[in-house]
């Protein structure tokens, strides 16, 4: 029993459950491995990792690898067509094969709701959330807020206002938890069919206008296919009631930076020529989520 | 000539040509590998190893890349569409691409019938069957009869039913190779639709309660999707007659225990409840793998 | 700024900008690899290779596989459907994306013209060109030029025909642009509708008995699936045409070889018993593939 708490305590299944204390840590050890000079620090030479896809993501995929390798674990691979794998029973099953054949932690990506924590309770390895249904993407919101910090100085006091789908985000929910631990400040801003009503009461509906008024504007994808029917119409009136577009980029305070979780689908939430412009931490985004990866590898394997 | 025999020694193709003698040095390394401390022992720094999948099975494949793995081999996977690549002609084109490139063993898992064994003859590099048409599937069987040895001390007097589509199970042929020669005793038990004639002699057939009755008892999966015709029906109509139910498994002897190779369709071959029971073998059978596999990649390479 | 051209040295787009001391370079360094006893020589152990195919190709993303993990290379695949990620536009951002993440180098494979070149002058990492459009494919072409100058002990003076779908071909331009700097003369052979109008000048078109008089013979692969209206109809009479058939095999100079990029659509460019005959280089092409993609890697990184 001991055993199992001290192996939840080293999985990272959400930022909901995890105190201001936990995050800093991971923050912490984030900036630690950022610094690194060499890029190959093999800590977890001997250590056996999975990276198990239930819904595709490559991006993902690929930075949690670059993570596993630059510590030096042995890194499996498994990817599964949704279609045959959507039940959480079936997960269930492959977690629990894999976990038998000898991983030491999985990273684990899937649609249906609450089967993660599911398997938390049941695998005897940490487990490394990678993007839960419409619940949680923890690893997102931490090289969100490690961004911040780095960009800030600190999370504390900052302003932050995320735009967008927040009813199917995982990356809003945890974001929205994380950085409220941390000491920020957290508006949403959504048409009224993308607002999420069971997060009423802990982050306030602002319109674009206000939304722009913040220290970070995190604009999240629109999942254009859950909103098939008039698709191209409805991407150009999105764009113009909630993209960022080149005209309201102009309008952002001079301290303003803009933040995706990526893909972006350019020209939809944010105009083209915004992606790579000075204001914009897209990419840089991408560069902290290795060392924040790696951070949270650590603390499940050593 | 002498090479390519000391190359077809080192393939591992089916239990059929297997002597009892080689069997039994692959159960005694795959003990050696099973009590190593350490899960990585890089013997097999230098050699190249790929596995070459030309039909889909994460499983397998992941149980031998962590064999491969473990034992610190360079590992390369090729997976080919099942549909671009059916014919005889082009896996042979592949193999011999890939055996081109510089492998030092290839792990191959196929459909069509007979391929297998042409490509043992004209490559030299040694071949591990990872599965091959409804002939043999001896990494199986091997890990099987060594998860045997392990619950009850030897294979020799072990009385073994395998029960379910027979007809197109290369588990069902390798085992039943493998255990006669280990001194076990087969029986088969199947509906009239899916028993192989051709092994008629080998085995005998009992029903299901007759079946019941032996120290292991081998769930097989039933491919439903052989079976298109009144799919449903046939799946719940299978599982009243040929299934292991609670109530069977309540039936069990004290000592008899329960196998499958997995992966289970729940509630059709066995019943979800039995599957995780203390009479289960499925997960140990999991994690026997790797070590069996390591013992097969090491008897290939070293 | 000096970077950059650094970088773009590094790189490798194409043979067209290639000097001739520059492929000689690269073709002796090749040489060097070939020699090599030992398989594994991690001179770029902390290096972080990654396989961008956006053009499916299992056998030229496994021989870039061997070369870096040969080379002891950290090697991340990432293959992206042909589908979802046609348009320039997502290329670049999943390329700079994963430049982000700290790769050191990427392969490259993608279909739409021009976009490789554009990608290059945007990262900050060497690029190497797996196959662009119907562009270049240098690497092969350098394979191609390495199997020759083993065989022949030079390209200089060397005859060189070229047969087939001139017109798709990338490994025809590069070829071309190679073979012509290193003072071999190229010729080439295509029914009219597929020939290349923006290469006339550059190489003379000659019929199929002219062609066959040369110190090597390379046909290409019929891209049947171009030419869907009457395939099968098309692709005998292909054979007839252009196909190196078994009687014009027989008919080839002592010292002509045949060459081919592979894979062959057998008995429609070349008859099955001339692929694997005496004269033909296919399979060594495949061998030094390697080598030679290890040459291209440690210019791109050491």
């Amino acid at each position: 029993m001991a055993t199992a708490i001290r192996v939840q305590e080293r999985s990272l299944l959400g930022l909901k459950e995890l105190s201001r204390t936990e995050i800093e840590g991971i923050l912490q050890r984030a900036s630690y491995w950022d610094k690194q000079e060499y890029k190959l620090i093999p800590v977890l030479q001997s250590r056996f990792v999975s990276n198990m896809f239930f819904e595709n993501s490559t991006r993902t995929r690929f930075s949690f690898e670059m993570a596993e390798k630059r510590l030096g674990a042995q890194v499996l691979n498994f990817a599964a067509a949704a279609s045959s794998v959507e039940k959480g029973e079936s997960i269930y099953d492959t977690v629990r094969t894999l976990e038998s054949m000898g991983i030491d932690a999985g990273v684990v990506r899937l649609k249906p709701a609450g089967v993660l924590q599911q398997l938390a309770e049941k695998v005897r390895v940490p487990l490394i959330n990678a993007g839960d249904g419409n619940n949680e993407h923890p690893t997102q919101a931490l090289l969100d807020m490690y961004t911040m910090q780095k960009t800030f100085g600190e999370i504390k006091g900052l302003q932050v206002s995320i735009i967008g789908d927040i009813m199917h985000s995982r990356v809003a929910r945890s974001n929205l938890w994380g950085l409220t631990k941390m000491g920020a400040s957290v508006r949403f801003c959504a048409p009224d069919n993308m607002r999420a009503p069971e997060l009423d009461g802990e982050a306030r509906y602002v319109d674009i206008d206000e939304a722009l008024k913040a220290d970070v504007v995190m604009m999240l994808r629109v999942q254009l296919e859950r909103h098939a029917s008039g698709m191209l119409k409805s991407a150009e009136e999105y764009r113009r009631q909630f993209g960022l577009t080149e005209e309201r980029a102009a309008r952002l305070g001079s301290r303003t930076v803009i933040m995706h979780p990526a893909p972006v689908n350019r020209n939809v939430e944010i105009d083209d020529a915004v992606v790579e412009s000075a204001k914009s931490l897209i990419f840089p985004q991408m560069e902290n989520g290795v060392p924040v990866r790696m951070a949270v590898l650590e603390r499940a394997l050593l």
